[in-house]
């Protein structure tokens, strides 16, 4: 059952449902990829525990998951989900598939790692498979005893096509998770802005902030990080970062690949602990919400 | 044919079959574990480079299997074996088999990943999966376009039965490749003294050299470096090593695991890396080998 408001019978907005005014600015600070790798842990930990991030999701493919997981377990105060994986990025620190190669094929290149690219996944992938992978993601964090309170995507790759957002979705139904869905971010990645969403089953994310390379080059992410939360809109946001150390270990995995790399990890690591983002947060009335708050609204 | 001296129609000793007189002190400085981290990679390639090391073995099954795969294919002037893999060690660095966990679930523990210790192992593992699960590991790499000079054994778990003893002498013959083999190790990890090994498919190790934890624990294991090579005896020597650095990403890996851990393998790599020791080999007249001058004799 819809619930409504007092006012013209209007249903209620994500803001109201969380209990909070109408025009609220909604916030969730996420890191994504923990499990990466360790100075990815250590760096979404440090910021969970001393910074302002209140959310973070997990890989489950990759080589650091075990650990994470355990931290996840051990510390059921903050706020995670899956980062559901269908491609390595990273030129040569290389993950696959939890399933077999032979079980998934053509989620594989030729070295049996995951593609680079969505769009190499796109031409290659039997959405069948695609699914039994991330039911096996999903299926394999739950039998650590993980309690994930929402579903997002690696590169946003499951956005990329009609098929992949079904599959997507049919996840978050049938594990009772809120995915994670940005109209403008699926328009962007997939190029067509009329794939269905179930805006009954999903709160959708009004606005995803994510740094760009160009503010990364000119040596400005801080100061778009600090924009960005000075000039949050009403309703829901969602602030995407990947805190890291900017370590031996790191600069290796992401060699060659600045965007996203380790040196931008830092900066991430940097500002969302520093004393800055908290004063900017209390200024501007901000409400930090977590996934596991909307997964109540809709799966509880 | 096995080649005969002229003396009493003696058969010629390995360091014969190498060239160099009957009784010289052969020595083989090996680098265990490239592949298992970035500390580790980056260790062993510097000690190959700028140290004594001579000769190391990768893990395929490992997080950082390509990026030394890579380095191995386009340096093929340093000798590089596979380090068959069936157990991990590590408390929340975790890896498994490269082959799915239906195809080979006796080799796993409940989250899917290797048994710890070489007893868990020999309790669990059916011999047959243990060898499906090693050949695809070699065929990995071979896929990968390596060209490995031999096999060894990570924590030397198949000398710890007939059966899996067997299968190791088994990958040898198939592979054509030398496995390393000694005596005095079978005996300590089996138990069993008389365990078969095909003396003529293989050159038996003579002396394994491998660092003690008692020495560790108090600050003598590079005096234990010195005083091994000072003092090697003729034959085969076969001194193993863990060179790695000790930086935050190994400290977690080999958290709770002083024996060979973080510490452990940095002193490794700082005395391979020394003019102290080039200075030991140097005056001690040791002939420094390798598996591919090995391989030559018995499978070329």
């Amino acid at each position: 059952m819809v619930k409504l408001s007092g006012f013209m019978n209007e249903p209620l907005n994500l803001s109201q449902k969380l209990g909070f005014s109408k025009n609220s600015k909604l916030l969730i600070i996420h890191a994504d990829d923990a499990g990466l790798s360790h100075a990815e842990n250590k760096a979404t930990i440090e910021s969970l525990k001393r910074g302002s991030v209140n959310s973070y999701s997990i890989m489950v493919p990759c080589p650091w998951f075990y650990q994470i997981a355990n931290f996840a377990k051990e510390n059921p105060q903050y706020d995670y989900g899956i980062h559901l994986t269908l491609t390595c990025e990273w030129q040569s620190y290389k993950f696959g598939p939890v399933l077999s190669v032979k079980e998934v094929p053509s989620l594989v290149d030729k070295n049996g790692f995951f593609f680079k690219s969505r769009k190499e996944l796109l031409e290659n992938a039997d959405p069948k498979e695609v699914k039994l992978e991330l039911c096996a993601q999903i299926d394999r964090a739950l039998l650590l005893g993980l309690m994930p309170s929402h579903l997002d995507s690696h590169m946003y790759s499951l956005g990329i096509s009609e098929d992949f957002l079904t599959i997507y979705q049919e996840l978050g139904e049938h594990y009772k998770l809120p995915i994670m869905l940005n109209k403008a971010l699926i328009k962007e990645i997939s190029g067509n802005p009329d794939l269905f969403i179930d805006i009954t089953k999903n709160a959708l994310v009004d606005h995803v902030i994510l740094g760009n390379y160009e503010a990364f080059k000119n040596g400005r992410l801080a100061d778009f990080y600090e924009e960005s939360l000075a000039n949050l809109k009403n309703g829901f946001n969602l602030l995407l970062i990947h805190p890291a150390y900017n370590s031996s270990e790191m600069k290796s995995i992401t060699e060659n690949h600045p965007n996203f790399g380790s040196e931008w990890r830092q900066i991430d690591l940097d500002f969302f602990t520093s004393k800055t983002c908290q004063e900017i947060l209390a200024k501007n009335q901000v409400q930090l919400i977590t996934w596991e708050e909307i997964k109540k609204c809709y799966y509880l």
